[in-house]
């Protein structure tokens, strides 16, 4: 049976995929006197009397909000908040089976940004996260810039999570082949979501983790080629970008921005290269295409010339895929009862994934299933989270 | 230990009483691209094309969200989102333990209205119905007659719940004194949503289920005493009422009311009646006091005169307690895929409910914790939900 028929029988074999539990036994009526009423108003008295208490009497220490409007989901576009429930449960599932972590979906049927904004702060109590999820760019850009301050963690994952994972990728990778990764010429196709958080991100490659260093070198092209500052038809996050990208204003093509590149990271759509095109690049070429299911160039055509190639895909070495990224983090974030989720919390997240695995060509990353992912990178998240003064007094 | 520091370590131990879990195993490469991608994108696909498949192939089938804002939090009054959290995990836990039902707890920050109202239209595509909780009166009315038609079954518990389990008491208890529930002269005390609700239902009250009777003796009383057609300082809810209730346009206090009466309903304060109040009612008189946790008069006061003595609480016989109605209500509207709950479902619990016990001066309702309960009100509400025609067709 194929892939599409099996996922099919299993969803509908159990009707979906998350549940709910209780944590607590109910079989005598002093059960439910301690676990209900009357017992539970001295809980919400408590609660009422000390706000932060909440953390310690409630779920909201361990949950998080898996939200999406449906705008973006996976490759297959805007199908609305009811049929990307599958996939949000999915990532709930994750969530628990690799973290631990009780995530619940919310799936918004407006796409309005303020309704969406509104929606997360007013449910906001009992849950102690906010997972952002396939919402469609420049959107999610807004949403999640309007939620940062709300008290909580709140992560949009295509941004981040993808970015935390690709930043761990390259540290890897350019140990492999002995590069400085501030010396990297990088090249993002794709300024979507993926695009521009992985941009910002990789502006803090530098080694030394707690030095972000500028990187002049990266250069971020779009389906209409190269983004450069005074392009004309650039939106305002594009705009941003091009003040600390492209430094030397190069214009032209995807295919022009690789010559002389050492990094090629594809966050767009599938075959859109071939093995000429990384002929171009610098030797020992990075390759990760991400495009999914289909990359940008398939791993065998891009070694032709490429010295390390990644994929999204599960079916061939170095697959960079984001549930390396987000359960740690959010575990992280919450043990350390932090506030939001920061740069340098990201960055941690990175070098702690990246140091994971003794890099080799064909794994520059761990098996997304590897148990020791969360406890590393929950372990760095936290300690930055300490660090940089993010965290909840309790 | 008294029951409150029990309830508080219990709580603090495990963090809360709710978490979330997967169906479903994730252990190898092929689980993980089942589950979640590239499998899940066929199951978004088949809902993309076919939008009721979102009950076949997810969680809405069995989900439920328990909707509050917190505004009047069992006897605690409005203490907020936050600290409603653990009672509505209470409540979730006990829709899980008693009904298998996956509910979680939204609890809602603003208690503006028509912003609830947005939330609640706007989450509904994970869940298959909404229990509105713990909504202050008379705002509670207006939010739960704006989310009649959203299309999964919507009801306030505080309201139908204990309208169910209270003409379910009374069909038992006017059997036990041989009085036939239409002749039934019914006093209530308080006028807040579990008052009107009971008022409204208590309508239907005719010993034949398919046959709503409008009974002409209810009498329902509020802070002010008897509320009378033409009283200057009613509410519209009430106006509404006193059209068909007080036919007789009697004035006065709850005192007053009581003369001559078969039953009083008390859904109001501590010590409001003695024994001099219960005197003065019809021979085996039926007395429901459930103030909680201190009910309007004590048992022991009331059996001076009453026949049958009836009260919220556990540790008395005749608990008449919520959670008899709600999960087997919940329960036989999702398995007959009903689009709300309407009287005959709730007329229909009623009566199945009244059928669960040989009704006895001192057990006119089933133990809480009855397993037997749940599978006939749910089997009950289904059959009403087909033959009052509000099934989805599937």
């Amino acid at each position: 049976m194929d892939l599409n028929r099996e996922s099919l029988k299993l969803h509908l074999e159990n009707r979906g995929k998350l549940a709910v539990s209780s944590k607590v036994a109910v079989r005598t009526k002093n059960d439910l006197s301690i676990v209900y009423t009357p017992g539970v108003a001295e809980v919400s008295k408590q609660i009422h009397s000390n706000p932060s208490d909440v953390y310690k009497y409630t779920m909201k220490s361990n949950s998080v909000a898996v939200v999406t409007d449906g705008s973006a989901v996976l490759g297959l576009g805007n199908i609305g908040a009811e049929a990307s429930i599958p996939v949000m449960e999915g990532k709930c599932v994750l969530f628990k089976e690799l973290a631990n972590i009780d995530a619940f979906p919310i799936c918004i049927k407006t796409q309005d940004d303020d309704a969406i904004i509104s929606i997360v702060k007013n449910i906001e109590p009992v849950f102690g996260g906010i997972n952002l999820e396939d919402i469609a760019a420049p959107r999610c850009f807004g949403i999640e810039e309007a939620l940062l301050d709300i008290g909580i963690p709140v992560m949009h994952d295509d941004q981040h999570g993808t970015a935390i994972v690709v930043l761990a990728a390259l540290l890897n990778a350019s140990k492999v082949v002995k590069k400085n990764p501030e010396d990297l010429k990088i090249v993002i196709n794709g300024a979507g979501a993926a695009g521009i958080a992985v941009s910002k991100l990789l502006m803090c490659i530098g080694v030394d983790k707690n030095i972000c260093t500028p990187v002049k070198e990266i250069i971020l092209c779009d389906s209409r080629g190269i983004i450069y500052d005074g392009r004309p038809d650039l939106n305002s996050f594009k705009k941003e970008l091009v003040k600390c990208t492209n430094g030397q204003r190069k214009a032209g093509t995807l295919k022009d921005a690789l010559e002389g590149a050492d990094v090629f990271i594809g966050v767009s759509k599938a075959n859109l290269l071939n093995s000429d095109d990384i002929k171009k690049m610098n030797r020992d070429a990075i390759v990760l295409a991400m495009a999914n299911p289909i990359p940008e160039i398939m791993p065998d055509e891009a070694l032709k010339f490429a010295a390390i190639v990644g994929t999204g895909r599960s079916d061939f070495p170095n697959q960079v895929n984001n549930s390396l990224g987000f359960p740690g983090v959010f575990r992280g974030a919450l043990d350390a009862n932090a506030m939001k989720i920061n740069n340098e919390m990201k960055i941690a997240a990175a070098h702690a994934l990246a140091g994971c695995v003794v890099p080799k060509k064909d794994k520059i990353l761990p098996y997304t299933l590897d148990k020791n992912v969360v406890p590393a990178v929950s372990e760095a998240v936290k300690k930055a989270a300490v660090e940089s003064g993010v965290v909840r007094k309790v």
